[in-house]
């Protein structure tokens, strides 16, 4: 029967604002020691799937300067420290994303981005009534294109085939809600 | 119309056998300047999802120590510095965590883990006709129960409601590939 660790001792190896780093010394259950363990400290994620009335879902196209790729995605993105709102973390970052504002949130899922490397949790959304209220606020680096498609075109689209891997995630929560709610699931235009 | 940043300067800031941080200076198409990017070099990842005849998966559940959580899984890990054949990563991850062996695996989805920090791809393969053959195989820190379950149960599994991402991903996948090829779902028990 698999235990959890005990930690035996704990330095910060790291910290800025968003990141840190600590390494663990610990002891396993059977006395084996992992000498060792480096985890990234990180604030939590979340991700929105922004649907609008006419069953469209809001997507973004960015540059993602680690795999050298313009990918499509969802909005989100990554809270403040202290922040504990989901939902406002979510409906900040669609609107600065987006330029967008949901009518209602709904939480589909949460995961651990990675859980050997990682401490944080990454929190989906299902945004409903999507409307463009206003310009997008886009940090200086960001670069980012806004449009819709149909959300069945878009689960149909090749694009999904190599993609970022926590918005596939979503896709399985958001599936897996709309199984349970199929009253929300965009009826085929 | 978005396009790739083109790299002015990059410098090696850290690099061991399985992770590098490369440190770029970019320029957008719009003249902007990215100063500095950080980007986490690593080999890709490979996930597997292993079916029985018997139309049960085959399911890990080990200790991660950055969640301090004990998770239900897939098998599945890091390839080597300069392999390429993800098959064979993934038939060794697969016996190695859990001593079984696939008849036949299929490519079902490739993705970026994290497509703004990291560079690498991870792939996703349906292990078909999975039978233990052997023991398992682990490094020192790794501790893995391993257990079959019908797939049917597993979908309705209320601990897939907080896991690994990574592994939800590859279940996004792992259904898209079952609506192509129906007569490869485990039929209900």
């Amino acid at each position: 029967m698999i235990k959890p660790w005990k930690i035996l001792e704990s330095k910060q190896t790291f910290r800025d604002q968003y990141l840190g780093v600590r390494t663990d010394r610990c002891v396993r259950e059977d006395g084996h020691i992992v000498p060792t363990y480096h985890v990234i400290e990180q604030t939590p994620w979340v991700t929105v799937f922004p649907l609008t009335d006419e069953g469209k879902i809001v997507l973004i196209r960015e540059y993602r300067h680690a795999a050298q790729k313009i990918l499509t995605a969802v909005p989100g993105g990554v809270s403040d420290p202290g922040e504990s709102d989901w939902e406002a973390v979510g409906r900040r970052e669609l609107a600065e994303e987006t330029g967008y504002e949901a009518r209602e949130m709904r939480l589909i899922g949460t995961c651990y981005p990675n859980p050997a490397v990682q401490d944080n949790e990454l929190h989906f959304f299902l945004a409903l009534g999507c409307t463009p209220t206003a310009g997008q606020s886009l940090d200086p680096n960001e670069e980012i294109e806004v449009f819709e498609v149909p959300y069945e075109d878009f689960l149909a689209y090749e694009q999904l085939d190599v993609q970022h891997a926590l918005h596939a995630a979503g896709l399985f929560y958001l599936e897996r809600y709309f199984l349970k709610h199929p009253e929300l699931r965009p009826a085929a235009s």
